[in-house]
């Protein structure tokens, strides 16, 4: 997907370079603007945009579209405009209204795990606008799928393999008991996925081919100690 | 707290051969073990370990006890053993049953923002053994607060610096949503607070001696596709 190879240090200050610019308002920014939003130095945000061939800058600013635009094909990221845009036979591009056309631009995601914090997530303002989109949860605990009550289609998770394949789903949400984190990794690689963002507090194997974000609260509480 | 400087990225590292050591079954371990475990190389474990001035490796490998003690005392973090026991007049350490001892030990946090995300926060099963102790939950919405079921104390947003002085409460989890993310971040350190785990998609601005951990979702996604 990325034209380039980014360095993770990068894509983080980048992604939220883009949270920035969504609500800038004005239609230029210049490097001392978001060196003041963000206590980056302006070289290193000068080194960031060289990185992903962004050079367009002129003394007033960088256009914040262009920006927005630039950052999101060096990501790999589907901004909405792209998801919900087509082109015409007359080569205009119009609102998208087929919502089947548009869905499978979107990248299809499931929960693992629907204890407190993954049902939680079976929210759909989180992923509103993402690209990306939940296309099931799943839980060891049947029970819990039956009752849960969620716009999302549940399964439980001896039908993991089965709907991840069915539905297309490339990333995962885990949030399962860190007892049950590497087998439900082990079940998710095996089934295709291709990322994961590890709720979890373990510490995953996966395969060279499957990306993990690291992202427990615990673990996180610890480095700001 | 911490008696050296550690990088980020070793405390990372850190922090999750704490989770793995928690589960090692055998008293020693070796740093081919650790490297098998995380897939990380055996020269930069070691350096690690040199780092926190852990050097009392033998042949056969580390005892897990004293890698943990090492570790602990390297990055400031109070584990269950140091917060559950006290010294007892004859020498020796006894179960400490004075749970307000106990408590003064723990690291006071709060959730602001008890939306879906925060409020399944407020579960005692995460930061069991922890170090770390909820002591108030925050929301600007009266009604949520009034009407939420837990057994942490809720406030509303309006009494956060007089609870956060009042219960010495130095950490907070930001899970409020993005358009009220920097304004509540700016209460937070007014009160006190010294570091935050951010789980908005927000750049948070804060003072030099407030430490943030970034945990959007949706940004970790993005790192993963």
């Amino acid at each position: 997907m990325n034209p380039i190879e980014i360095p993770n240090a990068t894509k983080v200050r980048l992604i939220q370079l883009l949270q920035l610019l969504k609500d800038w308002p004005k239609q230029k920014i210049t490097s001392l603007d978001i060196s003041k939003a963000t206590n980056w130095k302006s070289s290193l945000i000068r080194h960031d945009f060289w990185l992903i061939g962004f050079s367009k800058g002129v003394s007033n600013g960088y256009a914040v579209c262009e920006l927005q635009q630039a950052i999101k094909n060096a990501l790999g990221i589907q901004g909405p405009d792209s998801i919900h845009n087509k082109k015409e036979s007359n080569g205009a591009y119009v609102q998208n209204t087929d919502s089947e056309t548009s869905s499978t631009l979107l990248k299809n995601i499931c929960i693992v795990g629907l204890d407190r914090l993954g049902s939680a997530l079976l929210d759909e303002r989180f992923f509103e606008n993402s690209g990306f989109k939940i296309k099931a949860g799943f839980d060891s605990n049947v029970n819990r799928v039956e009752i849960l009550r969620s716009v999302f289609p549940l399964y439980p998770a001896t039908e993991m393999a089965m709907t991840i394949k069915r539905e297309k789903i490339e990333y995962a949400i885990l949030t399962v008991s860190d007892k049950d984190a590497q087998n439900m990794t082990n079940r998710l690689f095996s089934a295709g996925i291709k990322g994961i963002v590890n709720m979890t507090n373990v510490i995953l194997k996966v395969p060279e081919y499957v990306k993990v974000q690291n992202l427990s609260i615990l673990n996180s509480l610890n480095l700001i100690v």
